[in-house]
């Protein structure tokens, strides 16, 4: 019957698709306000207003998850179901219907009551962490975790057929990519890693003291608005706001927010822009005409990550970008770093050394810090870890993978925003990340072969215009193996990137390269 | 059928009132969304964002809309008419009842699709006003003014029993005002004030040079927001944002957020913060206990401009304030301030000039160009005035009331942002506030017979107090009217205004008073 009205001519099919369109940007509008809620209340919103805002983002989330699971929705998709056979696979149209139907598909399994549950318990989370980790008290965020876990658990049983319950977590950030994938990826770094760390330690170490500044904020904050200048920021489509949690939002393609942090003695806060900036540029190259539709923002997590790793690390932590920056930066802060050469600089910025923060962590040790919130997070999942236990198992493994001593929770398992919120099968994504970001960046080195000379002379339009070509300009359109297929030409493959980083070892710590 | 069904016994009842206020809370959370959205259109968002967040304001207006007039809501306000009786009529039950039902039966009356045409046409003539303004080009506006003017007129129409078609429109900002009383205040007004400007204008002026600065930024921040401590403001529950169109948002009692603007050459700016600290401080003091329904903000726009005007002027322009606050301003600024003594200050403070910009106007010529706006947005109503003769009919008002000649659009017409989004029937609601805020004033210096001192102390505890006790608090529950009758124990009446203008002029510029 469906098949039947689409067969019935041109002209009731396309009121069927254009109702679905109008239909999904009504729903593409209420989880822009979702975010925006977010950011709101991350950058800007008193202290005072949470209450009222979990309420409010509540509300948003019922009314996001009925409109986006109307039956209505699912008529539309049927009838389209002839008009879609008929397409290019690759058109906006039969993109946009594929999407729309397998978003549909796994939200109608999940009841809106549990939707809106878990909106107010990642908002109560948030707070919760925030009060926990400033006095670095687990019991008072052990409450938050509990009841996301819980919540998480009742997600997972809306659906069947996974392998592993993991695999349902995972899908909502890297759609597609089962555990045990993952899995492999994440043993393959950890076999590889915590023998090159281990090298790295024993060879003669750089000095990085002057790191430590101290680094005035003001300068900071007017070598950074340059740097990302540089990069491509432009005030009409951007903005960079301060709070404790960088992050990158965007509510359109020509509305993208960055946040970063500034403290005296680091300058963690240009790497953490580049960082957020990558991720922003992905969403703000991707083609204006998927705006107000499903298919207008990154494809998955792991791949996000691998554009903000991208110029955080394989531009930013690179010898070419900072013969470019470095004059303005050893100008900006003279007394600490007149008498540091740009070799010295470059080595410090690319130290390897274990440490207890993750977002701190260099490129070797960073992925293990992966690795045991994925291998906790799949064992409180399976009931395996209880609560109570989590802080030591997370000591344990600290010192086990990284050879640390964690010497309270807020150094520990406080440290991150995600399991607060409920945002468990998370973190893997960002060693996916690291992993694709080499793939890709052996692509752009063939496309365009003097990028270090573009990259040094502060020219970034020919490597954002790549980017935006073979990945960011897609969104949604193909699914992350396919996106990742077109960008790199195959599959997921950790040896490049650990190829990069034995190459860097080998360059920077006189650690012999392996075949 | 309904009334037996209340009477059948408290337990359907109750069920019924719980719904009907679960229903409210998501309706209410829905408007504050629209207003955030709108708060970070104007002081967050990178110009690029506005396409996408006209459609998303319209989207989320369409939603508030359809569930603002659900029949379920009316089913449940019928099924609640017998419990309504039984209920104390002051009570929070009967208050939501009451307020929900009058908001219901006037918003039944409006389409969706109307108000969402409402809702874009406001965003899109927001940003056509600020390219009109920008470059002084009235016909770069023209389409938006008509297009808002054709859709307030479809809006008149969804209602009958006006005495005006005006009425329509000022009840949706004073409600329960009919047009015919608005214009007795107004013309009063404007009856004993433009002799009195005249009045002054030939007596001895007071040097107010000094008042151009330069004032540097830095200390101007530096000292507002010293100032605005004093009153009240904490960062817990308020925020403080720079932006050209001085405002005051509230997202719930614990969240207000206010906006100035900064220009080295005045000091507007913290009488503008003392405006919005006004303002803000209503929606701070409402019961908590309201929040979450239609009756958690202020009651009307008249009742709350009584609320800026008596921060910005009956505080903020009075000797007792400058006696606390002056030696703050004149350190801050001593090679503007050093020469010029408290009373020199005061009286250039309170200088009486007619201007082109209301906003900048003084206490007595500001009421003239109120006059102005409501005399010309009745005649766009009724078509007795085109919008090409706009401009120019602006124009020859600005000659007749205050003397003054209009040089370009910009100082004209373009001034104001109202009439871009379509805010017809708000600007008497800015008089009425002035009248009010002396009656308000009157009763306080009774209740509060040393309030000069308290005022000169930087003690303004009492003063909020009274404020919240015996306006403030209450929020929607009684109707303006019923309100003002509270506060003042009587209707509106612009003899105690004219009095205070009065008895200024006799102290300050040796005006004779008049009987």
């Amino acid at each position: 019957m469906a098949r039947g009205a689409a067969r019935a001519g041109g002209q009731v099919v396309n009121r069927a698709f254009d109702e679905l369109r109008s239909r999904l940007g009504e729903v593409w509008d209420l989880r822009l306000t979702t975010w925006l809620l977010e950011w709101d209340q991350e950058v800007m919103m008193p202290r005072g207003g949470a209450a009222i805002r979990a309420e409010q983002l509540a509300t948003i989330e019922r009314v996001t998850h009925e409109r986006a699971t109307a039956d209505e929705v699912g008529r539309l998709l049927d009838e389209l179901d002839g008009y879609e056979d008929e397409l290019d696979p690759e058109s906006f149209e039969a993109s946009l219907i594929r999407v729309a139907r397998r978003d549909w598909e796994k939200a109608r399994r999940v009841p809106t009551d549990l939707q809106a549950e878990m909106a107010r318990a990642a908002v109560d989370g948030f707070e919760l962490w925030m009060t926990a980790r400033d006095t670095s008290d687990y019991t008072r965020f052990r409450p938050a975790i509990e009841r996301n876990l819980e919540l998480r658990r009742r997600y997972v049983e809306c659906f069947d057929g996974f392998d592993d319950p993991y695999d349902v977590l995972l899908d909502d950030f890297e759609p597609g990519m089962k555990t045990a994938e993952a899995e492999a990826v994440l043993l393959r770094l950890r076999e590889a890693l915590i023998p090159l760390a281990a090298e790295i330690a024993d060879a003669p170490q750089p000095d990085s003291a002057f790191l430590t500044g101290p680094f005035p904020v003001a300068g900071q904050k007017r070598a950074e608005t340059e740097l990302l200048r540089r990069l491509g920021f432009e005030p009409t489509a951007w903005r960079l706001d301060e709070i404790v949690h960088p992050a990158a939002y965007s509510f359109g393609t020509a509305d993208i927010r960055i946040t970063t942090r500034y403290s005296e003695d680091s300058l963690e806060t240009l790497f953490s822009a580049m960082h957020e900036f990558g991720h922003g540029l992905y969403e703000h190259q991707i083609d204006p005409a998927l705006n107000r539709t499903p298919l207008a923002t990154g494809v998955s997590l792991g791949l996000h990550e691998s554009q903000s790793r991208l110029w955080e690390n394989l531009v930013g932590r690179s010898l070419p970008f900072w013969r470019g920056v470095y004059p303005l930066l050893a100008e900006t802060f003279p007394d600490v770093l007149g008498a540091v050469d740009l070799e010295a600089f470059h080595q410090a910025v690319n130290k390897v050394e274990p440490s207890l923060i993750r977002v701190d962590a260099d490129e070797v040790t960073y992925n293990l810090h992966i690795v045991l919130r994925f291998e906790l997070e799949r064992a409180l999942l399976d009931g395996t870890l209880s609560l109570d236990d989590l802080p030591e198992a997370w000591n344990v493994r600290m010192r086990e993978y990284l050879g640390v001593e964690v010497p309270d929770d807020a150094h520990g398992v406080l440290q991150d925003v995600h399991w607060s919120s409920g945002a468990f099968g998370y973190f893997p994504t960002y060693s996916l990340g690291n992993v694709i970001s080499v793939q890709i960046w052996g692509r752009l080195k063939t496309a365009v072969p003097d990028l270090d000379d573009q990259i040094e002379a502060g020219e970034f339009g020919n490597l954002r215009a790549w980017l935006r070509d073979h990945l960011h300009r897609f969104g949604r359109m193909f699914t992350p193996r396919e996106t990742l297929e077109r960008a790199v030409g195959g599959p997921i493959d950790p040896e490049p990137y650990l190829g990069y980083l034995r190459a860097k070892a080998a360059d920077l710590y006189g650690v012999a390269p392996r075949a």
